[in-house]
């Protein structure tokens, strides 16, 4: 049997019982694919505040670097929302992205049949709605200087917003790399019409997208991105773009499908150490109940198969498993309709197991 | 009659047509509400790049300073996209904000009665919105530092993203302001979880809160505002945010309604001057067919009078006369649908004159 590494983040809120789940589904997808997982569990957001005032611990950061994927479940909470920043869970995800070296943000929006109901879109809008955004997360404002200052007109607050040509060019060669496995149309997504460094960009889309005469590349600025994904979301196939305007666009998006509680993400960086989580957050209010949806966990543990493992096969069964429990119209509190069965998180994790 | 000077910019594309209906419906409405006109036209955008070499003539911003308000149709066009950032018809839009100190964008977002048709979104979502988006406009990573260099790990672009707390102060009491005349509650959009120029803006967001006791505030992330604007629209009222996300967040709460040909914006600055014009493009392939809607052109004037004249009657006949238009089942080509009477740009135009 092939011997995994993994680091296990549960996190706050509904963290830890979600992950709880996607373990579950881990280790019997292990079984069945001949794979001997090591799951090591490790601090971090609030909880690792609390107890070490550091939201990611160098025990954590170590953990991770030891291991061949990383499950995370979500941090944050009330609690710390007026903590100073250094002291606030997202710094957590912030330190892991940057320290890891995980540049690329995968986070796919795809239609779950059976709940266009949750979507506020029109159904007719979702038919076909399959589409990928690729975001850029290791620079951009993010990560560039900031400060605020005295001056003699008052404070003055300052972000900054860098790209090396190379740092766009390692995430747009991506991007064109998982096009080719889909539907070969890339968006890349700017502001060229005002920013540097959006300019920059496009030049080096046009430059990397002669290496991929397969792929169709469209450009698009981002306020009008912002439209196209409500008007024609099915028209997309992948959107690569920077940090900030990933993390609005990619939000947007996931909306569109009504099934933010669903929805999986993988951040990969050069090798195969990938981390992986729900696009949902902690959702203390639900912590404890047994109520939250562990599918988006549990998805992202098929995007670990896939990308950490190179194992697309287990990647698949995992997605068919969740596909098939949802086809026999059992589902979690939160997306229960009228008529239909609603599962604990933890009934629900053991009927994905059971359908694999 | 109280005399007023307008400083009239069609522009390209469609700009032209639908600016003629537009002053068409202002000078109706001056007559009816005693008012003595004066419109001057001036050169901007593509046009301006074509004889003069320049997107924004001296001779233009001259006019528009002299003016009492500027109504503008829309600038841009294939034939200007790769053209060097200095000789791009969007610096047109650019200068006149800085040049006129234009620091508040007000976007409204409303439904037509009768066209949630056209809207992606299900009509129940719909149902109750009317959301006003407040952008900053002259300040922010738009008018920051911005560069390129070469470095030895290869090109590096730049751009900076500045606030002073003045510039933050004003823009947000502008938007309590309008919020006092509305349902009372505004969001302030930032991401203070990552970038000082937002932690600054929510500072100041609180502070001037305290002169509006009888307004509700509410912080939101930005990422988390994109979602929430898809899955309850009608839950906003006043939208107050920096320039980049304003951009972004007012693009997409226009697409909600599904009638971006009819949406309307107003730029403002410390006194009566202000800019008026449609938040939709200049649309070069509808030009010169009568085809274009001239709805936010005119809705546009009825900002104006609103704004710049001070005159709520006068601008909400404008707006009754719309409506009523479209009640009639009237449209232009672009929102007609089976069954319904299909007028050109200049028959709608004459229909609003005629209803007011
Ligand atoms: C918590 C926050 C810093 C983070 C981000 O903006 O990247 C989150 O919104 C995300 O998308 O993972
Ligand atoms: C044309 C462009 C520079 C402009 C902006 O980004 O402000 C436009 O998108 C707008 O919203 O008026």
């Amino acid at each position: 049997a092939e011997k995994k590494r993994i680091a296990v983040l549960p996190g706050d809120g509904i963290g830890p019982e979600i992950v709880d789940e996607s373990v579950k589904v881990i280790k019997e997808t292990g079984k069945q694919f001949g794979y001997d997982f090591e799951c090591s569990f490790g601090m971090v957001g609030g909880g690792a505040i609390e107890r070490l005032k550091n939201p990611l611990p160098e025990e954590t950061l170590t953990l991770c670097r030891n291991s061949d994927a990383v499950l995370l479940g979500a941090v944050g909470g009330p609690r710390w929302d007026s903590n100073p920043p250094h002291l606030r869970p997202e710094k957590a995800l912030l330190g892991l992205r940057q320290e890891l070296g995980l540049f690329a943000n995968l986070r796919p929006a795809t239609l779950f049949p059976g709940l266009e109901k949750s979507s506020s879109l029109k159904p007719e809008v979702l038919e076909g709605v399959d589409l990928l955004v690729v975001r850029e997360l290791t620079g951009g404002i993010y990560f560039g200087e900031k400060y605020t200052e005295e001056t003699g007109e008052g404070a003055r607050a300052t972000d900054t917003l860098v790209y090396y040509e190379h740092e766009i060019e390692r995430i747009v060669r991506r991007a064109f790399r998982l096009a080719k496995g889909r539907r070969r149309r890339i968006t890349s997504v700017d502001k060229a019409n005002v920013l540097e460094s959006s300019r920059l960009w496009r030049r080096v889309v046009d430059r990397v997208s002669k290496d991929f005469p397969e792929v169709r590349v469209q450009h698009m600025l981002v306020d009008n991105c912002a439209m196209q994904i409500i008007s024609r979301p099915a028209d997309f196939d992948v959107i690569v773009t920077e940090n900030m305007f990933g993390d609005i666009l990619s939000d947007e998006a996931a909306m569109l499908t009504g099934s933010i509680g669903m929805l999986p993400s993988a951040s990969l960086g050069k090798g195969p150490l990938g981390l992986y989580e729900p696009v949902h957050g902690s959702a203390p209010d639900l912590a404890g109940q047994g109520v939250a949806n562990p599918i988006a966990a549990i998805l992202s543990s098929a995007m670990m198969f896939r990308h950490s493992f190179h194992d697309e096969e287990a990647a698949r069964a995992i997605e068919s498993a969740v596909k098939k429990v949802l086809s026999s119209g059992a589902r979690t509190t939160d997306i229960a309709l009228a008529g239909s069965l609603a599962l604990s998180t933890e009934e629900f994790g053991d009927r994905v197991c059971e359908a694999l």
